[in-house]
């Protein structure tokens, strides 16, 4: 007989805490192919006077990130990351991404030899020399397979189980199916696909699509001239992934992470209103942080300028003229109009 | 010297107006190319006491269909439409599709020997037998190649120069670089493509996509149905033309005409909010069509219909999941939620 997954969550925030309740659910679907507990390893904070894990365990429910929603009983919070992970043959990275590489450092020399990954971390790492995705990156830490999951999934609407899709990036067929069998349910529908490059790619440049379409909301130019920056963006997103990564796949944005995902995140979401309101009241992106994000970096801003700083030295910017437009808007004080004037070659 | 082209548009509603305007100012760019003058063929209506065809002339305006939006000079509104079309080298076809055989008809064996259209005509006729795209039927007609244009073009945004963009379908290169020449402006791209199949597909499907994303609303399902329903539509928009036009292509799909203007008709426009209406208020769509659009025809509805009775001898409405839920609940009472539970194989 061969032996059971044991399943670790890595993460313990909103999406994460969504996915955890998808995954505790589907484990039990498959108890031939699972082990019954998941684990889920919490980033230990204090709540309410007692210790978060205490009150996930005892509630079944997360009441800092997720909460009014319930667990099912096979979810385990764990605070100590190594005894979260060391056992575990499906390991499921959902973190904020600048705690990535410590984790990956302190779970290293400590994973099962079976292990295999698949990663939920929105964006990518652009420095001017190179742009790598958390799943390589993780990959190369760890010596493991590692593949990618991004769709339009507002975690409270995922936790509220409104239908909506998802798409998995993954090369190796029988971890696909795994996965699927993971997070597949009737309202959170799974494509698997073979292009993880483009999964996560998607997830970090619609960020900038939707500061663009901001800025256009917050001049009031209408739907028609919002869905050409959604589609150029689309158009420039595909572009960069078969620029710098050639594996990318056409097919692979007309998934959930690819136009879909993006459609979401330019009708709501945060990068969008702050550029609304950056063009409506005039004042700076860092002061806006602080008035509607209660000083948290916006994604879409810092990805546009990483993104710049990344195709500068290439002499590749124009080739880019949405990204490039989004960055000297809001970076260098070109004029907001800009936004539809210099946005098509 | 090679003969210079002369244009005529025939039709002169909001769309038509709208268009009639970029004509105008177009064919003044290009001296070498054009005719100066342009004919537009307006269906003769009393308006205030006058004739319409006089008003128009006289105000550089038609405050009917597009009132306080001015016409460049050169556009000459005329009541007949033999003498509007006879000596024209290029036809630009926009008026309802109902009247599109009987105008055809009448200029039959009187148009000029090097003519050529393009359709800007909505919809398409679908009957159980086949489906026809009325460029086609216009070339059938009139013996003459036939291009089509679509794309996410609110009339009203556009008259106003409101930076949008267009997809032109055209077979034949120098018509293509003719038809951009005629239609492309700083705020109205146009892509031309060779599918001009699919062009005119997106245009007429789109609207069943957008029945249900209103009855999403409708539900108050939220962003992320929202968008898999988009995308879903967009697929199977995609499957349609590919099962039954072998020609049409993926990339069409990423045009303006394709996605694009799929995400303007499902959020703004009169098949959503209908359909929403109908979800909030359970009343009949003929009812809804009398209290909100006065009494004029829904079109996604009406398509789903033709759809369904299309694929339903073909025994191929379940590879259409979303276009045949939209028409089971819209005429069948399937319960509202099947937007939901059925669209996916």
């Amino acid at each position: 007989m061969v032996k059971k997954e044991s399943v670790c969550i890595i993460g313990s925030g909103n999406w994460g805490s969504a996915v955890g309740k998808i995954i505790g659910e589907n484990v039990l679907k498959y108890p031939d192919v699972f082990e019954e507990e998941v684990r889920q390893w919490v980033f230990e904070e204090n709540y309410r006077g007692e210790k978060l894990t205490d009150v996930i365990n005892r509630e079944r429910e997360n009441p800092k990130y997720l909460p009014g929603i319930k667990f099912p009983p096979n979810i385990r919070a764990v605070p100590n990351l190594v005894e979260a992970t060391k056992s575990a043959s499906v390991l499921v990275f959902v973190l904020p991404h600048q705690f990535v590489r410590g984790v990956c450092e302190e779970m290293k020399g400590h994973i099962a030899p079976n292990a295999r990954a698949i990663s939920l971390i929105k964006g990518l790492e652009i420095l001017p020399e190179k742009v790598t995705l958390f799943s390589e990156e993780i990959s190369r830490k760890l010596g493991i397979n590692v593949a990618s999951l991004s769709g339009a999934n507002i975690a409270d609407e995922v936790a509220k189980e409104r239908f909506c899709e998802t798409t998995i990036g993954c090369q190796n067929k029988e971890d696909g199916e795994l996965f699927h069998m993971l997070f597949n349910t009737d309202y959170f529908k799974v494509n698997v696909i073979r292009d993880y490059v483009g999964v996560e790619l998607c997830g970090a440049l619609k960020n900038v699509v939707a500061v663009g379409a901001g800025i256009s909301d917050g001049l009031g130019y209408g739907s028609n001239t919002k869905a050409a920056i959604i589609r150029l963006g689309l158009m420039e997103m595909r572009k960069f992934g078969q620029t710098f990564f050639g594996t990318v796949e056409d097919s692979t944005f007309f998934e959930s992470c690819g136009v879909a995902d993006l459609i979401t995140t330019c009708s709501g979401g945060r990068n969008r209103k702050v550029a609304e309101a950056f063009v409506r009241t005039g004042k700076p992106i860092d002061v806006l942080e602080k008035e509607l994000l209660n000083g948290q970096k916006l994604q879409g801003t810092l990805t546009a300028q990483e993104v710049y700083e990344f195709l500068s030295p290439r002499k590749m910017t124009h080739e880019f003229p949405l990204f490039t437009t989004v960055y000297r808007i809001i970076y260098e004080g070109a004029p907001v109009e800009s936004i539809v004037r210099d946005i098509t070659l």
